[in-house]
């Protein structure tokens, strides 16, 4: 057995080690590779991606996996080499179901719809993209048939990104979520305005990177095992353990993209740098899902980084990278600056509490196109529809409605619910974290952040893919996946910064 | 045939985009990666390299070949059909002689000795790097051994970088270069001195870094399939003939390393940018050889930088980026500063007319230990005794000695010889570009490179592998490599700046 043992861990090595050589391939195309390369870099990208699939479906590895099945079953529950064989066999079993010409097609169907979706952005031209989702759509249906699913085939689609949840249970928990937000959010709109306006000023490039780095270094962003780069649209990306890089974008002349940018994908980053040592090079060495690792970005970008006790503990040192901040700038002024809620077209611009609803109108839209109930021509009217009934906005634009993100055009249909679930996912862990540890606000105050992130490293980092989300959450918090600690926190906050 | 001829080309893709994406992870290396993550890149790079080994040396590689020899020869001697069957029977034949065993355990050794000589170098102390030396030594005759040869072991180690080159043949172009070398650097030493104080001042490292920028965009070096970025010593690599990247590293103190760097990489990255398109991810796309290599290098270095025409058309532009150069400064006193020869124990610091004569000092000692008539111990004295018989030097340690190279640490030995090489090609290749572009020289005064480009380009660039070394010479000058050239261009050249 332990001759099959080591033989398996051999075969993941070459495929870890292939995987994120890969990943390397990508960070240089988005940060550092010459604009006329792209032709061979995607043959390169396409070469190593096959070769993992290949060897990720070899009948060699499934032979291995099965023999050591009954092996598996004698290891301790939570032991390393018992998860691998697990993890390793329900990977193998949903690979092997796509065929290599499925797999083939959808690459092919992406590659030309992210042309095309970046062209009919930019000429704010639905029809045209409406073909390449139209592809997308199909063939993603063809995908969660050969995956399989029991009760919605969109199921099926949502577990490549959050295994084991179901539309079933996301209605659940998204439907009372909605009512509340909307009120939430109309009451917000009735009361005066916070004054934004000390966001909208020179903050120097320099200075904001430094910033940036002062403060995630403080977070405990390890730089001797990553590093951050520029790039148009901000990412983590990881190629070890000791290899989780991430990027920023910067405005000089708005504070927030920057700044909770990079606090966002260090909270990613953390994660990926905090996966025990012992998983290296095995598929269990990362993120066990996406809402997990958007609890850990949230956490540390609105949690800590929009919290009243950083700011109240942190605005000398903005004030001394930021020297031209005017006199009148205090902690409370800025705090609520950070905080203040808006109705608007883009997600990516959305304060922290529209947000869950521009993820749940994307979630409602993905779920009616796979049940069929809306068609890909009407979107743009269903798009505008949701957007009036949740935010009380029309679209001018379908760059500013249903063509605003890219992730449609990568066929990753399933993807946004992750985003919204990570939200609710942090104020879940935030509340187990300040039961364990009461002082959590003054260590925040203080910027003593050491505690903190301990404990999100043992109670989630360290385990990478050996414990599901769903166990993380119960072993961590004591509970599934729900929205009453995050509703809770957000009607405290607003209530309080807008004094309703 | 057409189809194994596509399936050749199929494999031959693979192991292109394998190959390239294991430079990717080198360039990386080398410029970015964080300090913590070596360990992971390791394991990264070889699983590349042992999967491209894998497919190179593969039955499947080598009955496809063998299957379409016949159909080689039908085809146009000079198609690239025909090369790509021809260089790659040579390939696979010279690749299977070398047993999975020898090329780990080469690797192994080369990953021990190179920390032991950056630890030794630190620590000048030869000891301690010896073991390692003697094991490379013993590994690297096993390979020639595999390789075979029939005159010479050395032979077949030069014939993995200059391809065709025997020991023999060098010694007759060494040997009579050597003691005209010798005594023409006695004659310069009893000359009065060039005053180099010019190049020994403050360049701020912005205006270095554009400036280099400046006149390598002007010889035609394309940042769109490019790009330059800082490494501890600079080096030219290619992902493909579309993004060949070069690195530099300045010295704000002095202006030789950064400018003569810059210059000297991108005559290589000009060489890889040239390469015919329809050589693309074959084993064809890249430089033909060592010699021809720097034949590029060294043109655009020496021939082109270090010329008084290129002095004479540049230094409003030079003073343009370094107002500060006093007043005094004329064409002519930096065109003699950068051209002044010196006596100095490091090769990479040499100039022009000394360097030669550390490549053969390098060379010599390589012989004798494979010949078996130095031994490793030895080599310090050995190294010492040639430095001072040819430039009447005694190293005082061994890091200015035996020590200073990492080549041999490398397990690299028949490297050296091929700086010498190109060296002497550069002056062959440049009378003949003369013959045919009477007006060179005012060219480069104006810095009108494209014509010089295009003209190299044409005779080496495109061809990639498809001719060899030997070919190249001949097709472009008319005749093989031969010291008569250089030897004239060097006696013309500084009996000029010295009076002689």
């Amino acid at each position: 057995m332990t001759d099959s043992l080591s033989k398996l861990k051999s075969i993941y090595h070459r495929v870890s080690d292939i995987k994120n050589a890969a990943a390397v391939l990508d960070w240089d195309q988005e940060t550092y590779m010459p604009p006329g390369s792209g032709n061979a870099r995607a043959h390169q990208s396409t070469t190593l991606e096959t070769l993992a699939h290949e060897i990720a479906t070899s009948n060699e590895l499934g032979d291995l996996l099965h023999s050591l099945h009954d092996y598996a079953l004698e290891q301790p529950e939570h032991s390393n080499d018992r998860r691998l064989i697990e993890v390793g066999l329900e990977d193998y079993e949903k690979n092997s179901k796509l065929s290599p010409e499925l797999v083939g097609k959808i690459a092919g169907a992406v590659s030309r719809a992210k042309d095309a979706w970046r062209d009919a952005r930019a000429e704010n031209n639905f029809k045209a993209f409406a073909p390449h989702l139209t592809d997308l759509i199909e063939l993603n249906r063809e995908k969660a048939e050969a995956f399989g699913y029991s009760e919605h085939l969109y199921d099926a689609l949502l577990d490549e990104y959050e295994p084991g949840l179901t539309a079933g249970r996301l209605d659940s928990i998204f439907d009372p979520l909605r009512s509340e937000l909307v009120s939430l959010v109309d009451t917000i709109a009735d009361a005066p305005e916070v004054d934004t306006s000390i966001l909208r000023r020179t903050y120097p490039h320099q200075q904001q990177w430094d910033f940036g780095v002062d403060i995630i270094t403080s977070f405990g962003y390890d730089f001797n095992r990553g590093r951050q780069d520029l790039s148009a649209h901000p990412f983590t990306i990881n190629f070890s353990i000791d290899d989780v890089r991430i990027t920023t974008r910067i405005d000089e002349n708005f504070f927030n993209p920057g700044f909770f940018g990079t606090l966002h994908e260090a909270g990613h980053g953390l994660y990926e740098q905090g996966i025990d040592h012992s998983l290296a090079r095995l598929p269990l060495a990362r993120g066990t899902s996406l809402g997990i690792h958007e609890s850990q970005s949230r956490f540390w970008e609105n949690l800590v980084g929009r919290s009243r006790p950083f700011w109240v503990g942190h605005f000398d040192k903005l004030r001394s990278y930021f020297p031209g901040l005017p006199a009148s700038a205090t902690p409370e002024s800025f705090y609520r600056a950070v905080n203040a809620v808006n109705r608007s077209f883009i997600r990516v611009e959305a304060d922290e509490l529209t947000y869950n609803l521009h993820i749940m109108l994307r979630y409602e839209l993905e779920k009616s196109i796979f049940e069929g109930t809306v068609a890909v021509d009407d979107l743009p009217d269903a798009w505008n529809q949701k957007m009036h009934d949740y935010l009380e906005l029309t679209p001018p634009s379908n760059d500013k409605g249903v063509l605003q993100d890219i992730h449609w055009a990568l066929g990753a249909f399933g993807y946004f619910p992750t985003y919204a679930i990570g939200n609710l996912m942090s104020t879940q862990l935030y509340d187990a974290l300040k039961k364990d540890i009461p002082g959590t606000e003054e260590l925040i105050e203080k910027g003593s952040f050491d505690d903190i992130l301990d404990w999100m490293k043992q109670k989630i980092h360290r385990h990478g893919r050996k414990m599901t989300a769903e166990d993380l959450m119960i072993s961590a918090t004591g509970s599934s996946l729900d929205s009453s600690s995050w509703l809770r926190y957000a009607r405290t906050k607003y209530a309080d910064i807008y004094g309703l």
